[in-house]
């Protein structure tokens, strides 16, 4: 019997005979980890699991936990849909059927023009589980593209035909599960088995081929997952994160806005949201200077000449907003898509000494990118924004130091906001490829081992990825895990080589030689837009007091009270506590009610008893009743609660 | 002997015999008037205060405190300094001879192709005020179109002939004084006496009619005063002023800079100059919020439709920096040149009632304007600049009270920063034509006369200028006076019928109606680069204490005490002091020397005495050593310096 090579993730090498299956490895190492392999990834290619492998291998095996493994489940249950539809609905004709983030869709067009509601979805669901019972195996045929013409022509499903068009005679292949059989190129999971539970989310139109002078067909939604419990625990949390929705809070909460006159990605901050953004970009500012950032202001606009320097016209240039022109004297300006070509120029604006090095230029940058319409999404991805953004420009024997200051910035901003779970990922150069990295080959192995080293030395959870650094220099990404456990990439802290040389920049070194300086970019949260969107979901608009908009609300029980509700918004507003008086002539039930739905953190309440003995009532938001206290009291326990804050 | 009616500008009406002459009338009423009369202004127009007048007349007698009167001197000095270089340089041709803002020109050729240099100045000044001593008057003869020809070619002067060829026959006069004579519109002061001082400034290359084609003249800058004393006091705020230039102090003191590849009048504001901002941007923030101020943030772009709406587009469109196309969709955007339809689409985005008014949006919005290179200069006049915006949205009734609030809290600024004399000046209707102005005339006559009103309840030195209104609003402009005693034009507060309208912005009022809210723009300061500008001239580069960048230098008199002045350094940045340690291996005398140029407000010294006593010593800039003292009670003082302005 004729053996082969297979070598697994942890390096180990294993012979088996020629023609075993992923999943008969799987068995051979544990019967749990069989039932667990939803496919197979043969040399950086996705297999089914029972695909025969005949030659020496790199294996990894694919369960739910990898994002390949939940991507081949969902296609495979794409399939199951299908099937449960055709038996549901014979002579369904039908489209494409791929996995998504989240699960996966069909597009399928229903005999005799009829159309499907949310009322069919129970029954297809049924019928889907029904299927999944029998632990049919998703059964692999190489086929003849005349074969395949054949067989859709003979079922009268002129998508699949059309599909079929575009391939090349030898390299099609079908997938038949049960009764159903597509025209897929795979891979799938063992069996239907495996699918444990199913929910369909929503139908929409979609064009064929997503042209629209096509027809339209009807998409169908859904997931699906291996344990009855992941469903509900999915639609428990899918429950959660809209109630979360960035922008279902910003509009709830007055944070901010859209309007089409303006012209969409660019949000409009309404009062509130301004307070809390100012507030944010305040706290982030002293933090920064007392981290030894000089902050600079620059135009948003650049002339074309500095981006042809930089090489971003070259490289976005057409792709990006376009170039603004003078009325006369023939000038050009674009839109600034970055600030860091800006702050080149200011570190050109004069001559600068080694030990002027490093050199920390900070701006609150709003940039401007083009996104295309269909692309946006609230908060977090716009066509305007302000980024948090610095250029650290210094020797390349400070890259490590300067790595570890940004990452004890980043936890301190974390710490401070509340988000205790965070990772990042290092990203180096591909070692079998180093000719195609700019710059030297000790800098980078200096920076790479340096900035490794710091990210441990600050505990960070860190991930090495190879070959991820961009070609002019390494990097490091942060990961935020928000309260339903979604992960958020923010920003980056990036070394470059390049753009440096671009501009010429040079500093006298300690050997009186001219040297050109590294520089960092960094934005470890990438904008103030995109983190005031994740933290809203991340705190459903409950922010730390100290970023509250509104902290109080002052609520008298009854006109009588007006003027003592002002003396003690008065002696709030003095103290720097960001306050409102309820005056309307409402009882007091409903004002606190109010108060609650607008989650403003503390409610002061005022009423003749108050009043008589100077004091005031303190209801807490979520916790209710507090008793009675002086205002100097409370005011000082206030400043207490936020004082770990530098506001 | 017929007599005809003269109107003084106080309403008295006196009888003159038919052909006085204004100088005449100002020897009726005295002899120092007589002295001082530069020209008349017979019904609005200025005439010589020689020529006879024949009909009633409005007359107002121009002195040199007459900015028409100055004007009239400095054209006549004009014509003296032609006469001067004539009787040098026989045969120089003349081109044009105009007053300017400070002073006058002319520009001319000399013959066989000399040049003139400053080293002439001396000669030419003395002439000039040998001839003045004539007295020579200055007479006006109307000519007919060919014998001025006939004059200017015998004369053999191609440029008084081409100007000639350009006026109507029946309309041309010449003015001669002593042995010259010019073609020339007046008027011009009685006689050469009048002008007692002279300087010549600098010369310069002008193309005849500003046209590079043609050749180019020599044009000799000057200025004259009717008094010794005014030229020498005007040499000395020349000189001074040129030291507080802001383009000047900026660079030194490291406030700002430009860069060609960013694009002219696009400042980049460096790390100290953006503290400065900053803290000026914090400081107007804080006294906005406590006046009742929302702010808000908006894009720096919006769409063309926007500015469709506002009526920018077509007002401003072909002069304005050109739209920004989007690479697909065939979107159009333009950079945005004032903030004013941004807030109004906040304004509409939620249903507003009358009890939400007046809703007030400040944004320190930063807006980009088109101006040709050569208009450009320094902060005053950039292309991109940050508005200390706002716009009041109010009912009609509530415009006198807004008013009152916005110069309380322009003049809380001014006393801040160390302005004590200001001016203001109210734009109402012109009462003759009334129909040319959009809204009701009800409401227009309640706002202009609450203004005047509230202006003067404030204490505000106003001026009225009937006529000034923009047809859309009456308005207030303030204009501050300088160290110096230069007045500048700062921002504007203009009522506004137009815009609301145009962007259909309503609330409910009380009588449960849609209504169209009143607009107020207000940017009293203009925009933050102006404003910084002139307060940089005002104060010559010492900032008040509280927005100094740099506050304190921390000079310590040997290395040895360096670890005590980072301790000093320390607390005073745990006291939001900004303070900076001068390291350097520098004497202290050099460390003091250095500081002092810098405009740092006060020194702290330490050595060998101060660590011991654990006290430190300070100077302060300007007044020297300031004795020794606990750091302690220095920040308390420090604190108790600055404690009048809310930061």
């Amino acid at each position: 019997m004729e053996l082969i090579n297979i070598t697994l993730p942890d390096g180990n090498v294993k012979q088996y005979p020629k023609g075993t299956t992923g999943l008969e490895i799987a068995q051979s190492i544990s019967e749990g980890l069989m039932r667990n392999v939803l496919a197979a990834k043969i040399n950086g290619e996705i297999w089914d699991a029972t695909r025969p492998i005949f030659a020496d291998s790199h294996l990894q095996l694919l369960t739910w936990k990898d994002t390949e493994g939940k991507a081949t489940f969902w296609h495979s249950s794409a399939h199951l849909l299908a099937e449960a539809i055709e038996a549901l609905y014979p002579k369904t004709k039908f489209g494409i059927g791929p996995a998504i983030e989240q699960g996966f869709y069909y597009d399928i067009e229903l005999p005799d023009g009829k159309m499907l509601s949310q009322e069919q979805f129970e029954e297809i669901e049924k019928k889907m589980l029904e299927l999944a019972r029998q632990k049919n195996t998703y059964q692999r045929t190489e086929v003849s593209k005349a074969d395949a013409i054949q067989y859709f022509t003979e079922k009268g499903d002129e998508y699949k035909l059309e599909l079929i068009e575009g391939l090349t005679d030898g390299q099609i292949t079908f997938y038949q599960q049960g009764n159903f059989t597509d025209l897929c190129r795979g891979p799938h999971i063992p069996n239907t088995g495996f699918i444990k539970a199913v929910k369909l989310m929503n139908v929409a139109g979609a064009y064929w081929r997503g042209d629209v002078t096509r027809k339209q067909l009807t998409r169908i939604y859904a997931v699906s997952f291996p344990q009855e419990k992941e469903l509900k625990e999915y639609l428990t949390l899918l429950e959660e994160a809209k109630k979360r929705d960035h922008r279902k809070l910003g509009k709830e909460l007055e944070l901010f806005t859209f309007s089409e006159n303006v012209g969409m990605g660019l949000p409009l901050w309404l009062p509130k949201g301004t307070l809390l953004r100012e507030r944010l970009e305040n706290f982030l500012r002293k933090a920064q200077v007392k981290a030894g950032y000089s902050p600079v202001v620059t135009p948003h606009i650049g002339s074309k000449k500095l981006y042809e320097i930089s090489g971003h016209w070259e490289k976005y240039g057409k792709d990006s907003f376009q170039p603004i022109y003078t009325p006369e004297e023939g000038e050009q300006f674009l839109l600034k898509p970055m600030n860091c070509p800006h702050h080149c120029e200011i570190f050109a604006s004069k001559p600068r000494s080694y030990k002027d090095l490093p050199l920390r230029l900070a701006e609150f940058g709003t940039v401007y990118r083009y996104e295309q319409s269909g692309e946006l999404h609230g908060l977090t991805r716009v066509r305007g924004f302000t980024q948090d953004d610095a250029h650290i420009f210094c020797r390349t024997d400070q890259v490590k130091d300067e790595f570890g200051k940004v990452i004890d910035l980043v936890l301190y901003v974390f710490r401070s906001l509340g988000f205790s779970e965070y990772t990042a990922q290092v990203s180096i150069r591909d070692k079998s490829d180093l000719g195609k990295y700019l710059g030297d080959p000790a800098d980078w192995e200096m920076a790479e081992k340096g900035i490794e080293e710091v990210a441990l030395e600050k505990g960070l959870n860190i991930v090495i990825e190879e070959g991820e650094a961009a070609f002019y220099g390494p990097k490091l990404d942060f990961m935020v895990k928000d309260a339903l456990g979604r992960k958020w990439q923010l920003g980056t802290v990036q070394v470059d080589y390049q753009l440096p040389k671009r501009f010429k920049l040079e500093y006298i070194g300690a050997d009186n030689q001219k040297h050109c300086p590294v520089m960092i970019h960094r934005a470890p949260f990438g904008s103030l837009e995109r983190f005031i969107a994740v933290l809203t979901e991340h705190c459903a608009g409950d922010f730390p007091l100290w970023l509250a908009p509104e902290q109080i609300a002052v609520l008298p029980i009854s006109e009588k009270y007006h003027e003592y509700a002002h003396q003690v918004l008065t002696a709030l507003e003095e103290s720097d506590i960001r306050g409102y008086l309820d005056e309307r002539d409402e009882k007091i039930q409903r004002k606190i009610r109010d108060a609650e739905v607008k989650k403003i953190p503390y409610m002061i309440i005022v009423g003749e008893k108050e009043q008589a003995e100077g004091r005031i009532s303190i209801r807490k938001h979520h916790e209710g009743d507090k008793g009675s206290t002086t205002l100097e009291d409370f005011i000082g326990q206030f400043k207490t609660e936020i004082a770990h804050v530098k506001q």
